[in-house]
Parts: structure tokens; sequence; C-alpha cells
């Protein structure tokens, strides 16, 4: 009987995590409004009494999912990073993989707590903050894969502009795949990107 | 007695006028989940029965006003436009409007509806159409107000990254004011593309 040997502590852990996985995914499929706990419960598996006691309502649950999503937005950029060319073609590789990222259904996931969070102050308590972190780790990271200085005019705003087009693009792909357009689009912004980082400010007027 | 007076016609457009109004207020103060049909025939003081008589089912409702919704954004535009000075600064003025009109209250309804769609097929089937007549007309609006020339390589990923990135402004705007941040991201964007439109392309490289 292998399940009575796994330590108390681990199966907390693995059921917390199928709880978590599973808000996630219905978040995706039925948007915030049809994200209930019992689904969630279904979908992972575990007890009504169990899930309860973990997250007693659907904030709570949906608010540790977002945490939990954070995570996985972390991980899934450095995945990527990961994955990039150095030299010619970095910054188009980087904004295309940015792309990518906010394309994604994590990205969806997130969209959604971010909508419900506007009119729901308990849940704009939680989302708020995690949202400026991440949007923090995000900029700090596309500084560092672009290898700009930001103490250069301008440069900050480019960087910004950038995440601000690709959350753009990805609301807009949540309608319907837009990835071909997408991509055009960034292939574009890359050239441009490029060119406007090398020019001083002022030398471009 | 004048309301005796008044045709059944106007009557009628008023009470739809009505319904449709109080209907993007609700979603804007509420969101799509927090809007019922109870709260829209209060807030509109039509009663329970005339409301159901135009608009059997909140889906009825909500994408008439959606449609509402796609006229007051014209309209709005074109309100901005006529406002917008000619010559050197244009560029600018024009993507500080775009970005001001994403920040609206009438971009958060719209959102609110977006977001409701990707989950719900019978609101895609009437969000979906109207959301591509509104961009594809924004784009040629855009296109007109910057006098480019979609036929360059590269001019129209542009205008599209353009107002791609306003809708991403538009949705960092819904979780506080965002305000100052896009304003300067915006100043930077219109130098960023004065540049690129004025250089044909491969010159940069």
């Amino acid at each position: 009987m292998t399940t009575t040997r796994v330590p108390q502590e681990e199966r907390t852990r693995v059921m917390r995590q199928r709880l978590m996985d599973a808000t996630v995914e219905l978040l995706v499929e039925r948007g915030f409004g049809g994200t209930t706990t019992t689904l969630v419960s279904e979908r992972a598996g575990v007890s009504r009494g169990a899930q309860l006691h973990h997250f007693p309502t659907k904030n709570d649950l949906v608010v540790a999912a977002v945490s939990h999503l954070t995570a996985i937005r972390g991980s899934d950029l450095e995945a990527a990073v990961a994955r990039l060319p150095q030299g010619q073609g970095r910054t188009e590789a980087v904004v295309q993989m940015l792309g990518e990222h906010f394309a994604s259904p994590v990205f969806t996931a997130a969209l959604e707590l971010w909508v419900a969070a506007r009119t729901d102050p308990s849940l704009h308590e939680a989302v708020g903050p995690l949202e400026q972190r991440v949007g923090r780790e995000t900029h700090r990271l596309t500084i560092e894969l672009l290898g700009v200085d930001e103490s250069q005019p301008g440069v900050r705003e480019l960087v910004q502009a950038t995440l601000d087009l690709v959350r753009g693009l990805g609301l807009a792909n949540t309608l319907g795949d837009d990835a071909r357009r997408r991509r055009r689009i960034l292939t574009e912004w890359a050239r441009t990107l490029d060119a406007a980082l090398r020019t001083p400010e002022g030398d471009e007027a």
C-alpha cells in the first residue's frame, strides 16, 4: 500500500497543487464566472470536505491559483529564455517569445482574474500587488534579454511599450487565433526597436 | 399631458436607449457577471415587462448594448479627431488620443463583453464580428489621421502595433489609473513611429 507510506505533508502539497491546477484550467475553459468550487473539486478529484479545509471560499482558491499562476509564468519565461539565440536576430527572438508568452493559456487565466478583480475589491487586493510584482519582473527580464541600458533616455519607455504591445496582442488573441498577424507585427516592431535603441535621442528629429 | 403626445415610436426608442445606457453603466460598475436584467430595469426606470418585451434575455440586452457601444466608440473617436492639431506634433496627438480612447469607460465595458464572449458561444457570435468591424474602422481612421501610405512596406504593421499597444495600455489601466505612465510611453512611441515611418524599409539595417 504505497499511499499510506506517502507522508501527510507531501499528500497535502499534491492535493493543493491539483486544486490549483484545476482552478487554472477552469478559468481558461469557463472563465471566472463559470468557475465554481464544485467544478474544481470534481476536476481535481478531491473531496468537497478536503477542498473546503484548504480553501474555504472561491476567492481563497482563486487567489492561491493567482500565486500559482505567477510561478508558472515565471518558469515558462525562463524556459523560453534558455532557447533564445545570441547575436543577430536576438531582438526579434525576444519580442516573439514575449508575444507567444502573452498568447498562452496562462495569460488567458490571468486575464480572467484581472477583469474579475476590477469589480471585486477582495480579489483586487490580492491580484493588484501580484500583477505589479510580475510586471516589474517581466520588465527587468526584458531589459536584460535585450541587453539595453535603461539610463539612456527613451529606453525605459520603449521596453514598457513592448510589454504593453504584447499584452494588447494577448488580448486580441483571446477571441480567436491571431498568431500570423502577431508574428508579422512583432517582426516589424523588432526592426523598429533595433533602429530606435541604436539612435541617440534627438538625432532622429 | 405631454406624454400622450409623444409618438409611440419615439417612446420606444427612448426606452431602448435607457436600457442600453444602463447596461453599459452596469458593465463598467459591476462587470459582466454582476450585470443582471433586474438591475438594468431598476437603473433604467423601465418596468420588467417592458424590458422583457424588448430584450427577452440578458444576452439579447448585452448584444444590443455592444452595438450601442460601437456607435458610442465611433462618435467618441470622431469628436476627439476634430480637436487634433495639424502639422508638427500630429503623430503624438493621434497616439495620445487613441491612448485616451482605449482608457475610457467605453473600453472597459467592451473589455467585459470581450472576456465574457471568450467562454460564451452565443455572445461570441455577436461580439466577434462587431469587434472585427470596429477594429477595421479604427485602423482605417488611424491610417488617415497619421497621413501614411499603407502600401509602403512595414507601415501597415506599425499602425496595427500602435492599436495593439493602446489596447494593452487600456487593459493595464483597468486595475488602476495609469495615465502618467501611458502618456510617457506614447510620447516615446510617437517619436519612434515618426522616425520609422520616414525611413524607407531596409535603410535602417
